[in-house]
């Protein structure tokens, strides 16, 4: 198991911050977000007398409200679907463990989410990228691309959607096109939802399971950390229609007994919720991601795309290096005392040396803050001892490519 | 993943249940013991505004106290030898993953934890079970045994001290010669301590972490499942002394990001209980124990070692399949309205046929209806119409594992 790329800057942030520096941190997706306090006060008001397990699904209570959620959110999934999980990341582990044997490979839409890697190693399966680009917006890709690289060990494609790192919400046309793909070649379709809520502009994320004809095909990867800044809280679900798989992975679920039982009755308050419960914090996420790009955009050489979803930028910088432009930022750059965390994309891509000039940043911290970040950002851009002028971009990552090639 | 051996009998207490029958479970380690109320207050009174995640090793503050409460405990575990876990179960995986590699050999003592294959089956390693025996009180088998399996590819010795499912306490002499074992070939010493606490007649659980010259084979597991009654809050621990063992658990631990938040609360309240805490708890499973014991060995035809700790009895009975047996308990048997419901010790075996005639039964209720349920086990040993008289046995025994060879 390597070393997490989104652990490298930590000691450097942490050097930082003993040196006495603000450090703003855009490279983590923890929300500054309220908990929803109706989610402490069921753990508070709860009467338990013996804290025992629970069924290796989750309880009935809280599958049954997450029905119920579900059917709001108008997505058709039914208590007999829902397998609840030890957050988002038992799902991936599990969905992994089910759908896949090991040396099986799953096609993975990249950037994505690096702790994919971590779960692929843990179940003994092989990932298979597939490259989504910022000149596209990180639009899907071409079915093309994904048909050249189907063999007879693919056994899935696993996207997240609306995306981290990029934001990118899927248009239903695109699932469509992509679960054709899926029944044709009879590969599972694995959609990570965690960021459901979070569109913008009006915009509302399509659930793979809604796709017509996908019953035995999809299973959706969910979790209650972002939609209800409880990251802490580990809830999350995997939902299928194909009984077959459920069944399995829920002998998965047998082997480490049941989630956690405490917040899983934070998890049932949050499903009560109305929707309109989302509207308020959508509207902070989406003046957020206008600030963030809006002011990224005003830099020259940055390359953006307005990202529809979740609440993470990925931006191409115009520097050598964003790895190293990252360790700079918190051990030579200041402005004011105050500098920031960024996590370079070299981390969501799978393909060596793609994503060297590339950050991810989430905004997640108060637009106070998060300008005093991008001003930050403007002024150590300009002053960086490796800036490459956007000409020389292209000829810079086919050199890192190729030398990595070697 | 087969389907856990634990859940087969499942149906049919479901089904007497519904026919009104009251059916005493014996067959789960699920204690009734209550929850300590400060770990319940802890999280009643927690001061939460984002329920934020946590570091991945667990919170520093939970990591102190529960090196303080190692110190008390006499065991030589250290904050950063200390890594939290959601639950053992998760501390079992991870140990599997770090310390072996797909299609290395772990060498487990049986009967054992049945849960251990599932981990197994999931880490790609392979289990090469060591048989103890019941008519040695399932004492630690010759270290010739083990001598015997170990291949190019074994990397670990598993146990659990106590014993789930034999309640069997190791002695120190016992460990030491494990571990002598395991430097001399190498291996690993992972040492299941669940039960540390539940110790009886005034012994004690050693440690493995505190065998001399251990400190880079031993990996000790750890929860807080049965100690405190918590089952339902998963907190455990993976313990080594070994940074390299420790910091390859962590980047695991990385992938799922932390353990839960809420329930590391309760955990760093229950650290803080004096031993005195168990004295009372200790007391009664071991009340429980004595009667459990007492009344089954005065059943003709039971074997029944007197376990030292856990809270688990295995016993041989005269019945010609304890699965078969199981299943007639909860269809066909009933004394005044009542029956209970065992663990056919099969499901504890690796190797195929052996533990046909055993089974494990918790003593986890309290005595009125324990000995309500060892009434209802005494009246069905004589009324089954599967009954085997203890001369026939061991030929049913033979009988069973050459038809299973076949």
């Amino acid at each position: 198991m390597p070393v997490s790329p989104f652990r490298k800057l930590l000691p450097y942030a942490e050097a930082a911050r003993q040196q006495g520096k603000i450090v703003y941190p855009l490279n983590i997706g923890q929300p500054d977000v309220l908990t929803p306090p109706a989610m402490l006060d069921a753990v508070r008001k709860a009467d338990v007398a013996v804290l025992g397990y629970a069924p290796g699904a989750g309880t009935d209570s809280y599958r049954r409200k997450l029905e119920s959620y579900y059917q709001r959110a108008g997505i058709p999934a039914l208590f007999e679907n829902i397998m609840v999980t030890t957050a988002g990341s038992e799902a991936i582990l599990f969905t992994m463990l089910t759908c896949l044997n090991p040396g099986d490979e799953v096609i993975v839409v990249e950037p994505f989410y690096g702790t994919y890697t971590a779960f692929a190693i843990a179940a003994g399966v092989s990932i298979v990228a597939v490259t989504a680009h910022i000149e596209d917006g990180f639009a899907l890709p071409p079915l093309a691309d994904f048909e050249a690289v189907i063999t007879p060990r693919t056994r899935a494609i696993l996207i997240c959607n609306p995306s981290n790192p990029t934001g990118y919400v899927y248009r239903r046309d695109e699932l469509e096109a992509l679960l054709d793909l899926c029944i044709r070649h009879d590969l599972y379709l694995l959609s990570d939802e965690a960021y459901r809520e979070y569109c913008y502009d009006g915009a509302r994320a399509t659930s793979a399971l809604s796709l017509v004809g996908g019953e035995q095909h999809v299973v959706m990867l969910d979790t209650i950390s972002k939609r209800y800044s409880a990251c802490g809280a580990r809830v999350g679900a995997l939902v299928t229609r194909n009984p077959e798989v459920w069944l399995a992975a829920f002998h998965f679920g047998q082997m480490r007994i049941c989630p956690p039982v405490l917040e899983m009755l934070a998890a049932e308050a949050a499903a009560d919720l109305p929707s309109s419960y989302f509207d308020g914090t959508r509207a902070e996420y989406q003046a957020r991601r206008d600030l963030t790009v809006t002011r990224l955009r005003a830099m020259p050489g940055v390359t953006c795309p307005v990202p529809g979803g979740a609440f993470y930028v990925v931006a191409r910088l115009p520097v050598d290096d964003a790895q190293k432009f990252g360790q700079w930022l918190l051990e030579e750059f200041t402005l004011d005392n105050q500098t920031l965390m960024l996590s370079p994309a070299n981390g969501f891509y799978h393909t060596p040396g793609l994503g060297r000039q590339e950050v991810r940043l989430a905004y997640v911290i108060n637009r106070t803050d998060l300008a005093a970040a991008l001003t930050c950002l403007e002024h150590a851009l300009l002053t960086y001892p490796g800036r490459v002028e956007p000409e020389l971009q292209v000829a810079a990552t086919v050199e890192a490519v190729a030398s990595l090639s070697v």
